[in-house]
């Protein structure tokens, strides 16, 4: 709450709730003091079937989480011999004496489920409230706790939380949700193209759904109760027939592991010569797991000199048409292809701002060439945004240009 | 809700409010529609002095926001002829006809103030609820609502909000914020050399905290009422004369701001060698804007074929030594230097993860070296993380290198 650290817990914990079929419908942060931890989680207790929270179930005194909703549900603490053994073995193990604090994380609310935590030393707890006594019909509620550092929240909620609200809050019949991840078009071209075709399928119950971010596009099928499976995959069908190669993944599919997927499949090989990106394309395609098998080498050239140096682009070129030129782009991939002896080299050079326009060049334009073995091509986008947007937006036209080539030589 | 943005608007506003002296109590995030966000806006009526809304105020369909607040307030809208204008001159401007819907952003409740958009559409709107019907005692809340994108929100919140806030909620007596970015130690340590001399200034008010990130601990100095400058200046020089050379900014300083700006006044430049941060290095250093003033540029060398091609490494060396090894780092930073024509040149090489370690090299081994015209040195951490966190605790400690290489040579 004092802006220090930004919640990634929203986003994620939503994403995977929805793609379950659960709505989420409302998150709630408040600060570590007792009043307020106390008064939300009593709220969401008297409006929720089900309540996630997180963090405060660390060893130092601001950690209050467990000791207030044990309080609040009136349930006694006891420490847990199997957890506490858990966590002498992780200090053991590194060599380092036990805090003595450390062992309130052992401590477990009478009836509460242990969640083990296989990379940290808090483990979660599921808690069954029934009945409920913050509700007036004492309807029952699950109260999940998870410790807050992602790498250990994320595989305990996969692991355990989700199969737990599965198995406790059942859907009613079926759910399906398809992701259809798309790029190269606006958002109102994709639903232009798609809306109406499916309308046959929207009439007998499949919700339809759009989520523009810069450069892609998902479209979010939902098909419930009998009948799901078929009327979804029967609408994924037609979005694929109608936007052809824009679709570019699905679900969580991302283009930089597209591209590098291609690639490896393909045993083809890329460089990179980046000039106003400054290496995020390299950072992005060295982000994938297993990029080492396609990726030979990038170079940064912000400068003119290292141009000329390290990818041979002629000065003439430059003199006459500039650093930010299609000729200059086209130099620029050929001789990043050829020094590092790749079958595909994507060059780029622009201006990312905020200052370096001018009339005929204003902030934003950029030259992005693709070399093959067959062709160089130069796409030459404007790309108006703050710095790390556009270096974002490039980006992505890049590896899209790439892809395009990847899939049409492919077929 | 459904996880497919991240929320970067609590990280960023609860910053700036905390920084001004304002807690925020509670974050609430609910679906677009018009029961929940009723529920919750009644909700925070009832709780707070200030509400931020934001969201909701665009043209579309789902854009519920402005006419849910206005009926739960009982107020009426009527179209502002000024804010009509703007949008009808906004689409001329462009060339394109005004979608009818977009009028509606033309809407304002009666009695609001207009907070105009200087970077899109839709202005904000500020309330004030007096008497408040939804507290039992009617004490006033101001009601601010604020489109969504990052980019219209923030400047507005800076220019026009803050200014409100300070005018309608004012501090009681005065009130400093100073935050000390530092680097290279961990909490425990940073505590341990601090804690005990500014005693006698919590003591007397001082109200300490801290915050760790990957590689860095913020020390939070907060002082109020008369005195506060002195205390918190006290304070301050306190930190920095126990913490010397760790501490590299206040605020909101980042590492590679503070690197770019000391090259920048020593009239040097820098050239970079990356191996398995795979580009982050060059793409943080290109993040700051005026960066091309000191950064020559970078070669990101996967393969060793690169490594000897563009940096000059000996194949003897990689045959010894390995790919991963101080040998080489020293190497590829000696030949960045060289090719480049830079003042220093900082190579890191090592192993990224998830596969790829051995037991004399596990993963997250990494060597990194920093060449200057007179020494070349090598760090060797093992930084074992995951693969996104693995590069940015890397460059934080090359950033870091270099940096006090950087002011070592200037005293």
């Amino acid at each position: 709450m004092l802006g220090f650290v930004l919640n990634t817990h929203q986003q994620w914990l939503c994403r995977r709730l929805a793609d379950a079929g659960y709505t989420v419908t409302r998150q709630v942060a408040v600060p570590d003091t007792a009043t307020d931890i106390q008064q939300t989680v009593r709220e969401a207790l008297a409006r929720a079937d089900f309540i996630i929270v997180t963090g405060g179930l660390g060893p130092t005194s601001d950690d209050l989480t467990r000791d207030l909703i044990a309080g609040l549900l009136g349930r006694n603490l006891r420490v847990d011999a199997a957890i506490l053994k858990r966590l002498e073995d992780f200090f053991a193990e590194r060599g380092r004496p036990m805090p003595a604090h450390t062992q309130v994380q052992a401590q477990v609310p009478d009836g509460a489920l242990v969640l083990p935590n296989r990379h940290g030393t808090a483990p979660g707890l599921a808690m069954e409230v029934n009945p409920n006594p913050f509700r007036a019909d004492g309807k029952k509620t699950w109260l999940v706790m998870l410790p807050g550092p992602p790498r250990e929240l994320r595989p305990m909620f996969t692991d355990q939380v989700l199969p737990l609200l599965r198995k406790e809050s059942p859907l009613d019949g079926a759910f399906v949700c398809r992701t259809i991840r798309t790029t190269g078009m606006g958002e109102s071209v994709v639903e232009e193209r798609i809306a109406t075709v499916l309308q046959p399928l929207t009439a007998v119950g499949l919700e339809l759904g759009y989520c523009a971010h810069y450069g892609e596009v998902d479209v979010r099928l939902v098909a419930r109760g009998s009948g799901a499976e078929k009327l979804a995959a029967e609408a994924e069908a037609l979005v694929r027939e109608r936007l052809g190669s824009h679709v570019f993944g699905v679900q969580d599919d991302q283009l930089n592991a597209t591209v590098v997927r291609l690639l490896t499949e393909r045993k083809e090989t890329l460089a990179l010569a980046e000039s106003c990106t400054g290496g995020y394309v390299a950072n992005s395609i060295t982000d994938v797991p297993g990029a080492s098998a396609i990726f030979l080498g990038g170079l940064v050239t912000y400068s003119n000199e290292a141009k000329q140096t390290l990818l041979g682009v002629r000065p003439e070129t430059l003199a006459q048409h500039g650093a930010v030129s299609g000729a200059t782009a086209r130099e620029m991939a050929e001789g990043a292809r050829n020094r590092l002896g790749a079958d595909y080299a994507i060059a780029i050079t622009g201006i990312a701002g905020p200052s370096g326009g001018s009339d005929a060049k204003p902030v934003g334009t950029v030259f992005i060439a693709l070399a093959t073995s067959r062709h160089t091509f130069v796409l030459n986008p404007v790309n108006r945004y703050d710095r790390p947007t556009f270096k974002q937006v490039t980006c992505q036209q890049a590896l899209e240009l790439l892809r395009r080539n990847l899939i049409k030589a492919s077929s």
